[in-house]
């Protein structure tokens, strides 16, 4: 017997599953790419606000209103019911396709049309089987790989004349997995087995969904298809996977049956409110009249956002062949029709038009806009964990295809799939109960949980204050005003400012900061970075850049290799290559390493860069050090020698110096701990962090501090508090994202990449491959570390750099095969979440490999011809 | 026949309610205070997650096990059932009444100990009191007011020995309305009349809330109190407003009783996403059991957070007594007892934790922390529209108390309770569709959807382009880079540029703005403001001021006379009285003032100053003008002559200097306009947006610009694009938030104040008010514009200013009386939503009047008893 998602293991009364089992439920439906699909033509999905709605009804007549014989163009209709509980005694499927060829053959009239209907049922549980076969004599024929766990029902019909010219309408019905228990599908695979992964189920239906429908040529023809599902919208599949995320990777237009009997409104509306914490759109609501008006409320309550329509009272006569209800239905389902097919023209025009639209009115940051033309730009229809749905046209096929989000929308992204629909929830939650309010002076769950999580967490053993704000860049900001302050407290300036402005400004404050890094955009922040393109003149006509700015050391892999490269200005020529090599990066990051050679060469180094620095001019101080630990990002994902910076931090500490950590890119798990400054084994006076804060969902930032630097704050005026904030600081919604992802990220049970003992994240980049790609002859370094992979091409003079298009060609093939990579110039990385598993990026990475490969190779025979063609 | 809420009027299939009917549903609940609430003993609310899921068992069972005899300290049980239908043959509270006496008599056994229950009916339909008058012999007893529309029931009996020294137990039982048909009770209203508002019932809720529960005048007692709902959670109650929100000002602590059968997973879990998605504390699900295990799998996705407890089967035979089923279920019930008193118990603690953890670890903004002391830390438990819920501790109770959050939240706000609701479903909507998308190069629906709805509102007439970021300081580093390029395009400076970096530095760009000023606290935009408070060199060493600061003329409104406050510097002399005062507001906005006499002496003003700067440096050149239109917010709500503003922004562009519009503060409807360049009569060529722009719920800002600044960016090359962006640009829930408030606020039939010829808001403060609160003594002068109501109270030296604590006994006294207000200094301002009723508004305003009235007087007697002192 198949093993059982909800064993008997569980206790069945107030207590909690184990949570083995837990995470079996968590992590069976992750984890898989999304299918591609075919909107081509109308598809939809059909869920019901409880069991016994009338969703098969609602199928039917809507089958029957498009296959109608007086239709002039004949069409073809694809009803899929993946789950059936009830098996054989109750079958959606069959009930389909029998009421549909009736109602054919009542309407047709004078018409001359033909329907060839048929009815399917893949796979049946073995009880569910055995009843079939005792059902029918014959046997049922077997249908290769997919009957292999049960037996299957095929019966086909004709109706009508036979003499028609326009071709034939067609009804293919078919049922995937049936069981014999009418209870639900979860306790059904429990009792009579045939597990079905959700990863298979969206396997088989995407197939069904993307094929031409019953084997049918006559690509003109017109194809619906639905899905109809079992139960209510949150009712379990047969993995115990809530049908609504079961079917969200496809996120097919919904049509939701209402009730209309008394709380009919209630559960209309709360499963329509489920819908759309999955990201569904609901399309129209169709109830069936139960003398009690509920559709309207609804339309009240919904606002125009959804049609309400309503069906004439069902019979409750289990005789009665509901002919008659059908045709007095069918003025409702032609308006579901219409309605059906006009969302669906809509959207697509939609799609198409969107680049377009885009290109008019939209100013993309950091995008020169004339190189980017319409059939470049990505529509994104919508996220499922680390995918994107991007709407493409191939073969004249309107394509929803899945992209994993390599760059992950610029370094925030977290998300599995799970996570996200909880975010979705929690922020719905958070929005509902504080919307926004006000931080200072008042305190609200939301900014003190996350803020004690953030001090036991990214922040343990240092900070003990949480100061939020809203990016990246404002939190630097805001660490360099405290920096400042605490340096001019330190060194008693804070005493003589406090009299008069003009007087103090003859001191003027610096930074230090490494040659290549990058702390954000507002003016602040660049200032700390060193002259790079983001701050010309064009660019930041007020940027002068004020630091001292050294050139760092760093680490990368090249032919398998781990190297160290010290700038020369280090005088580090009596290092030896042992010295300078690395067989594991683990050796990197070793505190043995403190008392080398080369840590002596560093300390000398960075002495005497600050000793000149102080004899140029006795006004001009070092008021702070900022450092992105271990990884410098946007200045191309250079990985910097953690001795390096460990040594930096000391001296500057020794200096009375404070020490500021950019952790936004480094933050919660992107580098495999929960903070870079684990890896450097050292602490800063100040931490900045955001991007993955939240899960990656809203913007959200926090600088960290340690009692002391908030002490040179404090005062008997206002005037001496930091005088810094924005608008949404600490908002309530983004508070409760950052407390659910701190805690998901951190926690085993959720996150299965956490080493719970050693605090890190296992391997995520297999570090074979890695290797391997540092050997071939297109890339010129690799670097790996926690959830990042970056490459950098070979490349020279204008290929090289931030503004360069060397790597487009690559980058353009690397999305066609689903990964959206965007470049750095001529490094291209991949970025996955803490919590994608290692096999689906072992699958990312074997495609950029190849390409890689392949590019190589096209490099090899380019250079080689070019040589050819030099040769006299 | 009282008036229908869902009349006949409505037709019944395929259509809309009429927009006035709409707007009749959708206003009915709102722009009332909500109520206080006593929280010291445990009150819970009881919720189905559909009919007849058996919330009065659930009610009985816990009433029961609270009222046990064998318990050592009687309490009392205030059991409450606002809304009946089916009565008086259905009526839960007498099922409760009857079931707990009886429960009681047969659990009584040897303790000595008495029940006291009551149960009464306070309202009654027509149709329904006339079947209580037949039902039973006597006349229900008046009960003054309450009776009026109806007649009433009342009946109780003592249960046990009657000789307990330990006290008395009480149940009381109350049904406040109810109608005779058993059907939804919007519906038995439209048939059988009793209108109840939603305001009416709330109060009367509250009123029994807060009583002690049957006039038991001996405090130490402990008293239980539970309402239960009617139906399911989104059953619409006699108003048509869906219960969930109806109840939702009172926020209680939820039970929600789910269902066992087939498809009850389904419903139990949407009814608690419905209760999420609004802000509810779930903190218990309880269902009876049907063979289905459904507990398991609510459990397994529900993965902690909820405890779930099960019952055993009901009987479903009616004779039975259902005495041995309570019995069979006593144990579970104690649970949710023990339940309910932890999660209460944990709940005070946290909040009565909460501001002593929150002055240890949190670091507000624009706050001296010295001067917080844990007594005025405000502990905010939840905000419903335009109010907060706060935590406090009167007379010894536990109290939840609104305060109408009359600054804003630093200016944000613009829900009101309905909007808060809808933003909650679509970001969450939003979330679960798109998470986060990368913005460069792609385009989703959010971000294109708000841009079209931005360029077609705020930027209509001249904006083209829609450039997202984080905030309004973000917004305005942003608007600042794209109009210096355009300065340098328009100048021909931009070639020169090109080549190298460091020739070019040498041309200085400064900015032409206004003394007062304040764009926000990013260095970039602390650069384009004078030198504040906000810019010393221990706040921000950076800062060097990079404008040439022009003192604008004021407007304000003194003694019931609008005046005209011209700086010295213009030389103004020759102005007469009659240009300096004006009776209404409207005539300072009225364009015939262009041509006026004062128009030229600004004109000449202007000018001038351009001239003088112009001859200080050659390389130093204005680069861009910068204004908040209308309004200096920031600097203590100063209204600047809209002639002056107009009139400077002609003389920039004549000279092809770029003007920004800083509209982050007086954007969407804050002055009573869409925006607030409506008022100037004249159009920036950057505009920044922020605050309202979401509703005031997720921080988002934006950038408009015209199409020839955005072309100042078209190159051949990357280098020549904007490069600056943030991480969460245009991140969806952000522009989801945004396309829904922008349209809300727009349309009258969501935004009552919307006058939607004129396109602007109707008066909000009652103009009579400000012009008496103008006349008073300790008044300085009066702002009033929009949604925004300003008081500058006299003061001289230290009081006044921005670091002045003047005003902080005032707004002590205003938080008291349920206003919380947070001064600019000696500035006190109220600022309500584009949607709150002027009703509303003037009920806060009247608050405001009496205590400066008060103020008033006592600096009178301050000054008269001091001049008294001084006499020799």
């Amino acid at each position: 017997m198949p093993s059982c998602p909800l064993s008997p293991l569980l206790p069945r009364r107030h207590s909690l599953p184990s949570p083995r089992l837990l995470l079996l439920l968590l992590y069976r439906s992750l984890h898989s790419s999304p299918p591609a699909l075919d909107l081509s033509d109308p598809t939809l999905i059909v869920w019901g606000s409880n069991t016994g709605v009338g969703k098969t009804l609602v199928s039917a007549g809507l089958a029957a209103s498009v296959l109608s014989p007086s239709s002039p163009n004949p069409s073809t209709f694809l009803y899929l019911k993946p789950v059936q509980t009830g098996f054989p005694h109750d079958s959606d499927s069959r009930f389909v396709y029998r009421k549909v060829s009736d109602l054919f053959r009542h309407r047709l009239g004078g018409f001359s049309a033909e329907l060839l209907a048929s009815n399917h049922a893949l796979k049946a549980s073995v009880p569910a089987a055995r009843q079939v076969l005792g059902a029918r004599s014959e046997r049922p024929e077997e249908e290769g790989e997919e009957a292999s766990t049960g037996l299957c029902w095929y019966e086909e019909t004709r109706v009508g004349t036979g003499k028609s010219t326009k071709g034939d309408f067609k009804l293919v019905c078919k049922t995937l997995y049936a069981w014999n228990e009418a209870i639900s599908p979860h306790l059904a695979v429990e009792r009579e087995g045939m597990t079905v992964e959700d990863s298979s189920l969206r396997e088989v239906l995407g197939r069904l969904l993307n094929s031409s429908a019953g084997g049918g040529d006559g690509r003109k023809e017109k194809v619906w298809r639905l899905i109809e599902t079992a139960g209510g919208v949150l009712s379990p599949g047969p993995s115990g996977s809530i049908q609504c995320d079961l079917y969200r990777p496809f996120r097919l237009p919904a049509v939701l049956v209402g009730d209309g009997h008394l709380g009919g409104i209630s559960t209309t509306l709360s499963a329509y409110e489920s819908l759309m914490l999955r990201g569904y759109d609901v399309i129209a609501i169709i109830l069936a009249d139960q003398g009690l008006s509920n559709e309207v409320p609804l339309l009240s309550y919904l606002r125009h956002r959804v049609p309400v329509l309503v069906l004439p009272p069902v019979p409750e006569d289990p005789l009665n062949d509901l002919v008659d209800w059908f045709c007095e239905s069918s003025k409702t389902f032609s308006s579901v029709q219409e309605l059906v097919i006009s969302t669906h023209s809509k959207r697509i025009q939609r799609l198409h038009d969107m680049p377009r639209k885009a290109g008019n009115i939209l100013w993309w940051p950091f995008t020169q806009h004339k190189l980017v033309p319409e059939d470049i730009v990505t529509v994104i229809d919508s996220r499922c964990g680390e995918n994107f749905a991007v709407h493409k046209v191939r073969n004249d096929r309107e394509m929803i295809v899945p992209q994993f989000d390599a760059c992950a929308s610029w370094w925030t992204q977290g998300p599995d799939f799970t996570l996200q629909i909880e975010l979705a929830r929690d922020m719905g939650y958070s929005a509902a109960r504080y919307g926004h309010v006000m931080f200072p002076e008042n305190v609200y769950e939301p900014a003190l949980h996350c803020a004690e999580l953030l001090l036991e967490g990214v922040g343990k053993g240092w900070a003990s204050r949480a100061y939020y704000s809203d990016n990246g860049s404002t939190a630097i900001e805001i660490a360099l005003k405290m920096a400042f302050r605490k340096f001019l407290f330190d060194n008693e300036m804070h005493l003589i400012s406090g009299k008069g402005i003009p007087s103090e400004r003859c001191i003027e404050l610096r930074v230090l900061a490494l040659n290549g890094s990058y702390h954000g955009d507002t003016l602040g922040a660049m200032e700390a970075q060193a002259p790079s393109s983001y701050t010309g003149f064009l660019q930041q006509p007020w940027y002068s850049g004020r630091g001292l700015f050294l050139d760092p050391p760093t680490i990368f892999i090249h032919k398998e290799i781990w190297n160290l490269s010290v700038p020369e200005s280090f005088q580090s020529n009596q290092l030896k290559p042992e010295d300078m090599r690395f067989r594991l990066s683990d050796l990197l990051f070793c505190p043995s390493r403190d008392s080398s050679a080369i840590a002596e060469i560093y300390s000398a180094y960075i002495s005497n860069q600050l000793l000149q620095f102080s004899k140029l001019s006795c006004s001009t101080r070092i008021g702070a050090l900022i450092i992105e630990p271990v990884v410098q990002a946007a200045g191309g994902m250079h990985m910097i020698d953690p001795l390096f910076q460990r040594i930096l931090v000391r001296e500057c500490q020794s200096r009375r110096i404070p020490v500021i950590f950019d952790e936004v890119f480094t933050g919660f798990w992107r580098l495999g701990r929960e903070s870079a400054a684990e890896l450097l084994g050292c602490v800063p006076d100040v931490g900045c962090f955001g991007k993955l804060m939240t899960g990656g969902i809203i913007p959200l930032a926090v600088t960290l501090t340690t009692e002391s630097v908030f002490e040179a704050f404090r005062g008997d005026s206002k005037l001496m508090a930091l005088l810094h904030g924005h608008s949404y600081s600490a908002h309530a919604m983004g508070c409760t994202a950052a407390a659910k992802a701190i805690q998901w990220f951190r926690d085993p049970f959720t996150n299965p990449n956490v080493e719970f003992k050693e605090k890190k994240l296992k391997e995520l980049w297999e570090m074979k491959l890695v290797l391997q790609i540092s050997s071939l002859p297109a890339v010129q370094r690799v670097m790996t570390l926690g959830t990042v992979c970056a490459v950098e091409l070979k490349a020279e003079g204008s290929d090289a750099g931030y503004a360069s298009l060397y790597a487009s060609f690559l980058i353009q093939q690397l999305r066609e095969d689903g990964l959206y990579v965007r470049p750095l110039g001529n490094v291209i990385y991949l970025m996955c979440g803490p919590c994608t598993s290692s096999h689906f990026c072992s699958q990312q990475l074997k495609q950029v490999y190849q390409r890689l490969h392949e590019f190589s190779q096209h490099q090899l025979r380019d250079s080689q011809s070019f040589q050819k063609r030099d040769e006299p």
